[in-house]
């Protein structure tokens, strides 16, 4: 704990690695490019699930677990698939380690090689669509809602705790239906829910879309998506929702009959958001001081800390903070009474706003005379001070007051940083600056791969509350009948 | 669904795996050895999640969460890990796929091998303790309590569904504390934590016990476990809790600073329930008739199933289930109202039946004249007409009911088939009967060694609450102090 690191405005990027590692979130491991997520850190993704799985279940879908490793052969069955997934990715060759003959430990034993390689998910559409096949005969199946928690490895070069990491924490959505309507009717439901856990859990402004052809999901006909912007100007894509035709049903075989009697592959589904997640939290709302947490993710949501002399002042405290956390804990608060005497309050003040705990009230012993108590927001920096005999309520109140400002906070900011441009080169001069750049464009890949490649950004979606409007591309002059947004991205 | 499937009597294996695929638990997966966990099972599995979680974290434990990959070096180095664990397991080579040349799909690219090869975690002492190096440097360090759910991979030769898989989800703990009391508290109260679960939840009475040496986990100075008995007299391994001693302190030189001031290293403990509980749990209590799960991990406790002729009386019907649903629901109770009016009611009545769940409503329109519904147990098979107006008190205690029979009734059958035996002979033909077997032993390796050969039969555990009791053992003759517990195991 300290603060002993950079300033956003110094060293983003620095910034963001010491404030994950110091304020205990996660860290890098022994195995290249794999993170240890830590108690604090895992904390928070806890929460992340508990509030997405309900919203899953709460539209109809079920969890299931599917094999971790994949057959090689599977990768080789949608053609675009393999070419976007298989490559870079964790192949197990061998099932038996023997111990070395000069004795300096184990090695792999090459008879037990395997007789097919197994590859590590990156992603699971090819072992579920294989699996749906056994599963699915009528429309009477259909539609099939299935979730899966699990960890997947893609091998990335070049990572960033929770941003890019070879390993990662994940859920994936893989659904099944009888017409292309449902279907699309489903990516687009999905990418509603994770827009609402973005903006009122994450309290994260994101912006809906649909990606272009070169940006899709491998396998994809169309891939939705949200994408929010992070305080140094990057876009950060939050989450997505695949809507796969019939590709992996026609890849794996999977044909139902419908009403109708006549048999038709199914149409598919899929949609993710991962621990990447963290690192837009971490990345959206924390400040020169440390962690900001929004109240609805907080692992603690209020902590207390006494001030005292002596033991006497201490167990008078201890009744009355045991009360004020009772009655907090009754409403569904997580409560955090830190009456340590190893460390001292200013200690703890510190402590507790660099983890970005969202609210902290200190009490002392000339509180306890007055009835009163300090309270202080870790959003504002603003101390008051709050009677006890309606503190309950308040702290409520406050709770969802700092939940919506962190969103407004974050909306003002995209706000600002959001640029509609008509000229190549005040493109160029915005992106500097950071931002989403709303800008013209012609609709061809060569294009867009064009401003990419001079450029480094990227179109983060075609938003879906676009209107038309007539224009000529940025790079081109060809006519356009739709600004995209462009960004530079995580 | 259906009841085209052995009887237990007729073939327990063939019973068990039938069971385990109709009734939408889990199926065996494209990959060997690696199972699909069904909706329905996963269901299930996290059922036993939220409550084992929840004691974890009542007793102090925070989750987290390491790497799926385990460099191969670190195995070598807690000498008896090594050989216990190291062997057989998934071994990732390379991390690179490439076009093969003759266009016939993907293969590795050689190009891409690692430098040292990575094992996918058995188990994850080695790269936590690794971890725990940099947590730990003070006694205000400690405890440090950890758990975390996560798949493993043992590269098993013979498999079963959720009883030996190669792959498996499970949780474990681990913790490390300033004294070796601290840690053998700690086995002891997680074995607690297990025993509590296994019998309150599960409604499976289990045996606490702790293993001979040859039985150890490989590393641990002693192993704790829990031992049940299933329904065709074999015993099942439910639970381990660890004492590991210095010696993953020591492989990975993790040390404190004591309050003295001066350095140790630190103890350990580890623990873990898997997939195999839902094994258990199935073997423990379900009949020829199908499943039976005990309410508390039941994912549909109560079915409700409408029986009518038209769509008048359907109407009817909805209003009273949907009233009567919202009651149940009120007191926690999770119900299916099953209305569909594809299937017809003595198809849902064998269907949830078969399912395991533990109460059944059927209601008609003379139910309506009367006020009154057909409440039928899955346990007992037993049907009694009931009042609507204080229906929802009585499903609740019928529910409570419903649990503990079920543990009686198992806890009737493990003292039915527990046996004292003092001849070798006795021993022998007890054994073909199945059930535990009471027996004295000379108390070294190679007696149990000998016993194992000749019948099979392994200690399940030196009981905890066994008294001291002279006599001799039933292999050697030799003098022994004490009963241990023998029997045919899963």
């Amino acid at each position: 704990m300290g603060k002993d690191f950079p300033t956003r405005a110094e060293n983003y990027s620095q910034w963001y690695q010491d404030l994950v590692i110091k304020a205990d979130l996660a860290e890098n491991s022994a195995v290249r490019g794999c993170m240890v997520i830590k108690p604090y850190g895992y904390a928070i993704w806890e929460k992340m699930q508990a509030i997405l799985d309900k919203k899953f279940k709460d539209t109809g879908h079920s969890n299931a677990y599917f094999p971790l490793f994949i057959p090689k052969s599977f990768f080789s069955k949608e053609a675009s698939h393999v070419e976007g997934f298989a490559k870079e990715c964790a192949i197990v060759t061998h099932y038996r380690l023997r111990n070395a003959k000069d004795g300096s430990g184990v090695e792999v034993d090459p008879d037990a090689k395997l007789e097919e390689e197994l590859i590590i998910r990156p992603t699971s559409e090819t072992i579920i669509w294989h699996t749906y096949r056994g599963w699915i005969q009528s429309y009477r199946d259909l539609p099939l809602l299935i979730n899966q928690w699990a960890n997947v490895v893609r091998w990335e070069m070049r990572t960033r705790l929770f941003l890019r990491t070879a390993e990662f924490l994940w859920q994936e959505g893989h659904t099944a239906h009888a017409t292309s309507e449902e279907a699309i009717e489903e990516t687009k439901r999905m990418l509603d829910v994770y827009t609402d856990f973005a903006e009122n859990s994450m309290a994260m402004p994101v912006l809906k879309g649909v990606k272009t052809a070169s940006e899709r999901f491998a396998g994809a006909l169309d891939t939705y998506c949200i994408e929010a912007l992070m305080q140094d100007g990057k876009a950060l894509q939050a989450g997505t929702s695949h809507f796969l035709g019939q590709n992996f049903a026609k890849a794996f075989d999977v044909k139902f009959t419908n009403k109708e009697g006549k048999q038709d592959f199914v149409w598919a589904t899929s949609w993710g958001v991962s621990t990447r997640l963290m690192g837009a939290l971490i990345m959206a709302h924390s400040d020169d001081e440390g962690l900001v947490l929004p109240p609805k993710l907080a692992p603690i949501q209020v902590v207390i800390v006494p001030i005292y002399k002596n033991e006497e002042q201490l167990n008078a405290l201890n009744a009355v903070a045991d009360k004020i956390s009772a009655e907090l804990r009754e409403k569904g608060i997580s409560v955090k009474y830190d009456n340590r005497d190893t460390h001292k309050p200013g200690w703890k003040f510190a402590e507790y706003e660099f983890k970005g705990v969202p609210v902290r009230i200190a009490i002392g012993p000339r509180d306890l005379e007055n009835g009163t108590v300090e309270v202080a927001r870790r959003d504002t920096k603003e101390k008051s001070v709050m009677q006890i005999t309606d503190l309950t309520l308040k702290i409520v109140h406050l709770l969802d007051h700092i939940q919506d400002n962190l969103y407004r906070k974050a909306l003002t900011f995209r706000d600002d940083n959001t640029h509609r441009v008509d000229t190549y080169e005040e493109f160029k001069k915005k992106l500097d600056e950071g931002g989403f750049i709303l800008a013209h464009w012609d609709g061809t890949a060569e294009t867009e791969q064009k401003i990419k490649e001079e450029t480094k950004a990227t179109i983060r979606c075609i938003p879906l509350n676009s209107k038309k409007e007539s224009g000529k591309c940025i790079k081109t002059g060809n006519p356009s009948e739709m600004r995209v947004v462009f960004a530079r991205a995580y």
